[in-house]
């Protein structure tokens, strides 16, 4: 058994504003995260993949299929967006960092299912939201 | 004569669209990036200053004040924000890195003076808005 | 169940010396580490966090309680310090990285579990010393 | 129970290429990975020892032993090479980064077993081949 | 006038021998970069453009016109390649990582010529070969 | 003319304290830096040296002599000491990162003339103190 990680990029912004807290509180939890308009990070996506080596061509996956997953996943639909409006999810979950990487284990691990890749199955997503901070998941 | 540069963080969306420009304009020149309702960046701003070493202290400026001027003029402004709406200037101008970065350099070199740091003065900025792209500008 | 991990900075000095070996082991077992003034190091501390996320915030902790921890616990008594002298448990404990990472998790389990945060415990402390060497403790 | 990590780079060129695979077959599953003449990489290398911490010296392992087996049994002989011709067992197994992987923990283990280093165990080898892939392979 | 950098990366892999140098020279001159199959290294390319910023645009330089350029002289026929056989000047002239930086500049100042592109022109060049080593090249 | 740079590594301890100022100025002017015990950095030192390629080599520079040159100048002396009391001139000079960056640049300018490296000259010196400072000195 071997893991393989693969590191994506993509740019997005997000407002923390939780529909279940009074205005006080999002701002007492939240602080500038709460500002009206938003604001926005580059996130690096660490997807780590689990597997036995196959012995032809000495691989756990195919990565050319692994990058097509993430791009339609992932990477274009978060890409380049406001989450709280454009992602249909976050309109109803707060998009703290916590929840798109949740989200984003969900996506993947139920794609990668339909694609019946076998020998290999989706382990653990890292996200980092800044330099500072990143959150990993594993399902 | 020696540079000392201090690298900051900051947080913030934007959207590119120029009021100049017609819609389909916006789209071509932009892309992704002129989707309605913005997105967002880890920016990394480096900010250069030059002078000579004091004989008495060994430095070239008092870093503590110019995380003072830089914490005002920028990260508090700035950070968390969409800055098409959060920040005047950019409610008229097109917040492309290239013209946050000279916005920057305009602030510090402004505040900078104001202070009469006589050993020192604003060299360069530079502004990476991903791990792929960075901006430098001298004034 | 989501994992946190947070990144925080300090710089000290160290000399790596102890009590039970010989002036002749000393040399031996620490080379250059044992010169007898010490030398130092920009370390990099990550905090790992496990937890549920809370259901009304979409997060597993509040950042700024947790920065308000490491900045009491470790930041200010270690920061800028040699260590060996200034920090009252390495006047007895030779102050190795391994050391430094044991005791920083220590006192950071012991002041979360009395700040009682209810639904978060410290999973691992991760300390840099340098770019080619870190530790990972889990208690 | 402590892990310490250190970090190791060598650089070396390979080709992806499978004896068990048709012509057409090494190009479909390989690309350009396949290219006749191959390419190369920086190889960043975490080799990752867990143990515990020895009292009298506060540390899990001797360093410069663990620099001296890496050097002989990966650095020296895999580096500056072309691993498909200059490294015996890659003439006859594909090097993939994930085989690479599984050679160079193979090596390891064996090395340090031989030098019966008591208080520490090999437990994982991570290999990075470049900014968006690395592997992680545990016996 | 403002400058924008934009980085990228291929993977290759060269032999430092020269033809105008004895066997012993090569070797003394460059140890086992001479090693007869190669060696790789995953080279990071920066590409600094220096222009006026379009008042209409607010930018500098298309950056897709940029990308295309650079995909096309540069990462399509160096990357994955040994560069003394797959890159036709490099039959000829040792690929130091000095003379592949000048190479590159020299492709893109041509092509970025042709391309008229009036309000930017090529800066500079840098080339990393590893983590302890790049390059500078101005024209 | 190419330019060539060098990255090195070396962690070393100083305490900022000026015999020129009085003991409430040296702690208005340094803060934590004057503690008294001193603390430490992990430096990274760029050494830049331009020059023309050599047409035989498609060198700039034995990369073994800068090596060793640098190790004997700086590294040596340097790595693993409290600089305020092991090297002779901060016994003197505050060295503050500024000092030290000048003070390499004297050491490595004056040994490089001595080696009479012809076709190079050294052309920066580039002082990384931690992650969010670096000083830069062209003589």
């Amino acid at each position: 058994m071997i893991h393989l990680t693969r590191r994506y990029h993509f740019s997005a912004s997000h407002r923390l504003h939780s529909a279940a807290l009074s205005a006080d509180a999002n701002v007492r939890v939240y602080g500038k995260c709460d500002n009206p308009y938003g604001h926005g990070h580059n996130y690096v996506l660490h997807v780590t993949v689990a597997g036995e080596v196959d012995a032809s061509t000495g691989m756990v996956l195919d990565l050319a299929l692994l990058d097509r997953v993430v791009e339609e996943e992932v990477l274009e639909p978060f890409g380049h967006t406001y989450l709280n409006l454009d992602v249909e999810v976050f309109t109803r979950v707060v998009p703290t960092t916590e929840n798109v990487c949740i989200e984003i284990f969900r996506l993947l691990r139920a794609r990668l299912e339909r694609e019946r890749i076998a020998a290999a199955r989706l382990q653990k997503i890292l996200l980092e939201e800044t330099s500072s901070n990143y959150f990993e998941y594993e399902g």
